[in-house]
């Protein structure tokens, strides 16, 4: 076998790279469980139909074939015939599986329902700078049984801005929530006379990739807008803000090009509500900006996308929106409103741009030194009396010298290596003793009472600077 | 939609059923590291031609196809080619992805490298009870460079045990580790006269589902055994024990049969040496039992079974071995020991059976009532300060009458409801209160000071008895 070489968009991190991860992880998850999110996981495929039920998604979705079909008549005449009830392929984020679950679970729900959930999700997109084929997203929502308050749409990007605030003391920047509503949009539009609101958003959703001159003429081409309206949709995406000024302007704009709208006043009363509430609750973070449209048309509120100051390039991580009508089952429809953090797309981030440093690579606090083969016991018995009291502890791999044992704690950046002590001749035991190899300083010690300074407990995550 | 119906051998757990299995992976990872186990992750796909090395697993690899790749030559080329190496197929263990993450990274490692790893793994097999397509492993493997000591073939098993057994305050049964050593079996088929040696170890290991008769018939028919042969195959593999009187009993039926065998007595003392650690650090758990073969052909020492005591035929709940040539790119080798718990079978059996519940299903310990919409930011700046002291907080969803607010935590097993003073006409505000709506005790709190008793602060989870 060859050395293996890394696969493109499928990322993988060395130890102290997934110490960095996983500390993310469980931060989200403590912030999470804090509001009263509770955890659930769901199965990694979905049926084909299900996961195409959104047309624009087809391109990215992975099929799943089983090796042996063919030799079974069922499934291969299912794939031959692409039934895509029978086919199931890996799902591509974690909100149309929730809905599904919602779906299936129902009568075993109490609403409204409040998850969190963090898996990996896999799209076939070529993959680039922050955008993998298969990534880690960690997402919270809240469906409700035929209706779901407002304010859930307040509360959710807050939430989640806490969530990545619990990270800016290892060193994460500081991030904004850009938030929009679609019934301002689909009100502007329809009373501006336009009535291919999804195409208009798909376009505007173009808008940091390829400029407002290309949007424009793309508005024309695809949307069927006339130059003027081109013109009236794009200054209504240049418009944002963090105070409810924003509304003023809308409602300027508006009038302007004459636009009477009832779409539109409730939507700009929800984002003057959303703003107004956020300006309170964590002054700073949110922010009203109009261009806003993500690319799913499952929308139908306010819709969120996330930056990290300073790595706006990155584009959002963290993006989400308010869903009326996912799940669905004719009799009962569960609106929702739920947002993403592409948990991937930051660590790589934070990673590849050396923000974010584990203070060592392994659990271990203490190396047990072990004397000879012979009394490799003692080295365990020490290890278990540190373990029993939560010390991250190994046993040196073989009784070489104590040089050896020592660069083997050093070269995985473990603090402390402890002696057993040596059976004298006269069958006395000479104390214990535990090293710090940083200061070089070396004292007596009992397992059943010594214990690592709290620092040097666990490995940390903390600036890279630091 | 209609509503959707669960997909057989793809498990999902309702949201008390999460609890449990992420109590069950924080222990295990809890005491992974406190073992000195580093965390890693893979992703989730392999090259194919790296999944079929092992011909046995082929059938129950699931190949990955994107929807769109016909529109793309090369990809299309490489499926209708079936050239395997640019194939991906999902992992179907996490042994196989961590040699090959260790032949990528190996310049990057410390050796020996300890870790654990925590994923799901798919395999297309016919569901049946235990027996899932989409399941989640809990692993532990130690590699070294070049070499790697046997006592790691002691510690990893006991790693296991302990793991095991921190869940037994949840209601997890006791474990028993069943430990063989391929040398001993190898040694002495040789020893009798049979080359066939991987043909004997697979037969073997169907003993527990057909029986001894049958597997003496397969032994003569597909390994070309004698019937003599295949009745000292039968004979060995029919000692246990645990203590070293079963070497004692392996050499005795050794010399009935003539064997003469260097690999028989290295596989001996290795087993013997096993078995007595085991017995002083953690008696009564380790088994040597001598019919244990694992039908994966790359174990080369140890090999480990564990099954829960009183479910049996539940099959081996944690298994594994000793590999020496799994990870290997011509220039060096990398040896290795490790186990797999298999998770989803031991969480699904606690579940099915009744074992195990959480006390409640949310996180959430406390509801804040709200009183009026106008006065929501109130509970929102109470439910603020209980989080910024660690108590999991949920806000009510409407201002309902009090006795629908408190139905609405009771549903969800919350034990506490709190009550926003009210601001009365002079301006003066009445205290907080807080309710615990099992005693129906309802005393004035300060959201600054109050917590929840310890046992009532996160859903636990316990033995279902409790």
């Amino acid at each position: 076998m060859a050395r293996p070489t890394p696969l493109s968009g499928f990322p993988e991190w060395l130890p102290d790279g997934r110490i960095v991860e996983q500390h993310v992880l469980d931060t989200l998850r403590r912030v999470f469980e804090l509001h009263g999110f509770g955890g659930i996981e769901t199965r990694a495929v979905e049926p084909l139909d299900q996961l195409l039920r959104k047309g624009e998604t087809s391109k990215e979705v992975y099929v799943l074939r089983r090796l042996q079909e063919e030799a079974e008549g069922n499934e291969a005449d299912a794939a031959r015939q692409g039934r895509a009830d029978k086919q199931l392929g890996l799902h591509f984020d974690l909100t149309v599986p929730f809905a599904r679950y919602v779906l299936e679970n129902a009568g075993h729900l109490a609403f409204p329902f409040k998850r969190y959930q963090i898996q990996k999700v896999w799209r076939g997109e070529r993959p680039q700078d922050g955008r993998f084929r298969e990534f880690t997203q960690a997402d919270i929502d809240v469906v409700g049984a035929g209706e779901l308050p407002y304010h859930y749409e307040v509360e959710l990007p807050l939430v989640m801005a806490e969530a990545l605030g619990a990270l800016r003391d290892i060193g994460v920047p500081e991030v904004r929530v850009l938030v929009n509503n679609r019934r301002v949009a689909e009100g502007f539009y329809r009373g501006l006379g336009i009535d291919a609101v999804d195409e208009v958003l798909r376009q505007i959703d173009k808008l940091d990739k390829v400029g407002p001159e290309k949007v424009a003429a793309l508005l024309v081409a695809e949307a069927g807008a006339t130059p003027e309206q081109a013109e009236a949709c794009l200054a209504l995406a240049a418009i944002s803000g963090s105070d409810t000024g924003v509304v003023d302007r809308v409602r300027a704009l508006a009038a302007e090009h004459g636009v009477v709208s009832d779409l539109l006043d409730t939507g700009l009363a929800e984002l003057g509500a959303l703003i107004e509430a956020a300006s309170v609750r964590a002054p700073g973070v949110v922010v009203a900006d109009l261009k806003i449209a993500r690319g799913l048309d499952y929308y139908t509120g306010s819709v969120y996308e996330t930056v990290l100051v300073g790595h706006e390039q990155l584009g959002s991580i963290c993006s989400g929106g308010r869903y009326d009508t996912l799940a669905s089952d004719g009799a009962n429809t569960y609106p929702g409103v739920g947002l993403s953090i592409g948990v991937s797309r930051l660590v790589s981030r934070l990673l590849s741009a050396g923000l974010v440093r584990a203070t060592r690579a392994v659990p271990s606090a203490v190396v047990v030194a072990v004397t000879s083969e012979e009394t490799r016991g003692a080295s365990d018995a020490v290890a278990t009396a540190l373990r029993s009291r939560g010390v991250p502890v190994e046993v040196a791999p073989a009784a070489a010298k104590f040089g050896k044992q020592i660069r083997y704690a050093d070269r995985r950046g473990i603090p402390f290596v402890w002696f057993p002590g040596r059976v004298e001749e006269d069958g006395t035991r000479s104390p214990d003793q535990v090293k710090d190899i940083r200061s070089g300083e070396q004292v007596d010690a009992d397992a059943a009472t010594w214990a690592p300074p709290a620092e040097d407990l666990r490995p940390r995550v903390v600036p890279a600077t630091d």
